[in-house]
């Protein structure tokens, strides 16, 4: 490709394989590849929106998002997350996509190095080379997790930022408090700025979750409504971050999205306040099947690190590409450890964000597949 | 400011004008500083949407959007606009703010060079600045629309796009035919790709709407259901172009976005193959309005060039930044023509999405304070 009306970072970046996958899979496939849950948006929140639209909610927001959902957010963080910010230090995105990129630009210049997870989440690498930074791969420990020395070893004066996701996509794993911590302490000790993505958050069966805004103030946390609500249509994420960070994300955020959804926010905020039993019920769910997959991968001899959360297994295979073509010739679909990275290589992410169904049909097929 | 934990470029970034007078203007003001039409979005629109909620349509959608919405947009293309593409050169995205903005992205390497209007709407030209781009001005004539000949002069080995907006924000202008036909031969000839921003097409009271995809394929048209349809607060825009552009567009979408709302795209699928009375009903009010602004501002002195669309009014002014604070002073919220650049300086920006009361008691209140 040598289209010279085309900019060298959109160039050097690849279509997702994970979308590719989703889009290709056929009517009768099981989609075990999408990190969607398979619940549907609870009542009270579609209760909300219709109310916002019939209310003729329909018009543009502040750009940081509706003043009562930040004024929510910032009692959930105090309460759920043990970190203090006001209201102007919250902004409201549309989906932590959005979160993600307008922190990152906002932090990186051409040339400016971030450390990344590998395997990780492939929107953390595109997303730095779309704006022209060096993505720098650090490696996870025997459980999956991030691994704090290699990160510190990779720290040069080009590091601009780090990104964490705990729990961890495609891993599932989640981090220790001491981890997250000596990862908060090398953020203030280097100043440079701890990117935690946390919106797994709600789905941790095993352990706790630990936000390093309680530990530095060089920290961007994001969330979203996607996966704790099962809301990924309405595209409602957020961020918070004490000192300058929201007004400088603030200006990419009001060029490139002026606000997010008016009806999205209006759901989003019943959604926090309202009642969670959702929350349990889709936790309960995913920590059941995921007992049976793991149990099933283990039975037919596959290698899997316990996940602690979020909705994925990561187990060990021979050669992840082979396994996933061969699963998609038998109508299931996963997806194969390369699109998170190198280091994912000798690994499929199974979503266990499907049913019970599902998931016992998919294992009896990789018994004979794998 | 000088924390270096920043990108460049969002320092060199200021945070819009526009925005902080629409928040900052107080309970009892007379806005007419938003460009915003001043209607609920239409009922049957409305009711599309509460279906998608109601039947579980909450999930992620393809990247490019809803298979139907892209359909009929192609369709509206042909029917309208006198060009054709096929559905998977057109891409729904979360308002033309987005549209533009990852537009952009796919074709400004740092350095490269992108010719803005100036005065113009203040996005373009810091979403070019937020890509590490230079923006270089070009001027308009006499009836505020686009000089060509500028454009023609300001174009070097290193431009990579012109932006073009008619119906214009702030000017009301209109580009004639013949100046649409030459900055798509432009944009051929120099290999160099027009960026066609057309959300105000349906508001055009003299003249007629043209689209320049009719004579080029090096144009990316961008459009949104915000201003037609009165669903600002709903975040749906679109883009289509020919050939390559939707591919390279798309990795940038995927990442910074996933997809557009799921609900949105069924209200917009519902607005843009449903009855169109409401667009008439809208363009026949902002017209008597229109009416009323101009010969109220003559009547008072004020040289204003007859706007023939969009709901914007650029009268002349001696110092509008002093124009600016009287009237905010007086509780009159309009914006000063600087805030678009600084071709701008000699006028104010008069919008007229608000009602003819609020029009005609502003005119009351700009005759005794200009």
């Amino acid at each position: 490709m040598s289209d010279d009306r085309f900019s060298k970072s959109v160039l050097s970046v690849n279509i997702s394989g994970i979308r590719k996958l989703f889009e290709a899979a056929g009517p009768n496939a099981i989609n075990l590849g999408i990190g969607q849950p398979d619940f549907d948006t609870p009542e009270n929140i579609k209760a909300a929106a219709i109310q916002a639209i019939n209310s003729g909610f329909t018009g543009y927001t502040q750009g940081l998002g509706i003043p009562e959902l930040r004024a929510a957010l910032c009692e959930k963080f105090k309460r759920e997350n043990h970190f203090e910010v006001k209201p102007d230090q919250v902004m409201v995105t549309s989906g932590a996509s959005e979160a993600l990129y307008i922190t990152a630009s906002a932090l990186v210049s051409p040339g400016d190095e971030v450390l990344v997870p590998n395997p990780g989440f492939l929107a953390y690498k595109s997303i730095v080379n779309l704006l022209n930074g060096k993505d720098v791969s650090f490696k996870m420990q025997e459980d999956l997790t991030p691994d704090v020395n290699d990160i510190l070893e990779k720290i040069t004066p080009k590091t601009k930022a780090i990104i964490i996701n705990s729990p961890g996509n495609p891993t599932g794993a989640v981090s220790s408090k001491e981890d997250i911590k000596a990862l908060a302490e090398i953020a203030t000790d280097k100043n440079i700025t701890l990117i935690s993505d946390e919106v797994y958050e709600y789905f941790i069966y095993d352990g706790e979750h630990v936000s390093p805004a309680q530990f530095t103030d060089n920290v961007v946390t994001i969330n979203a409504f996607s996966k704790s609500y099962a809301m990924t249509g309405w595209r409602i994420g957020y961020l918070a971050a004490k000192g300058p960070y929201v007004g400088e994300i603030l200006k990419v955020h009001q060029y490139l999205q002026a606000c997010a959804s008016s009806i999205g926010q209006k759901a989003a905020y019943e959604a926090v306040t309202g009642p969670q039993e959702s929350v349990t019920m889709m936790k309960n769910e995913f920590r059941k099947r995921r007992d049976v997959l793991v149990k099933g991968l283990n039975d037919m001899g596959l290698r899997c690190v316990m996940p602690k959360g979020a909705f994925y297994a990561f187990p060990e295979v021979a050669n992840c590409d082979e396994a996933a073509a061969n699963l998609m010739k038998n109508d299931v679909v996963i997806t194969p450890g390369t699109a998170f990275g190198e280091n994912g290589k000798d690994h499929i992410r199974i979503s266990y964000a499907s049913s019970m169904d599902n998931i016992k049909k998919a294992l009896e097929i990789m018994e004979k597949v794998l």
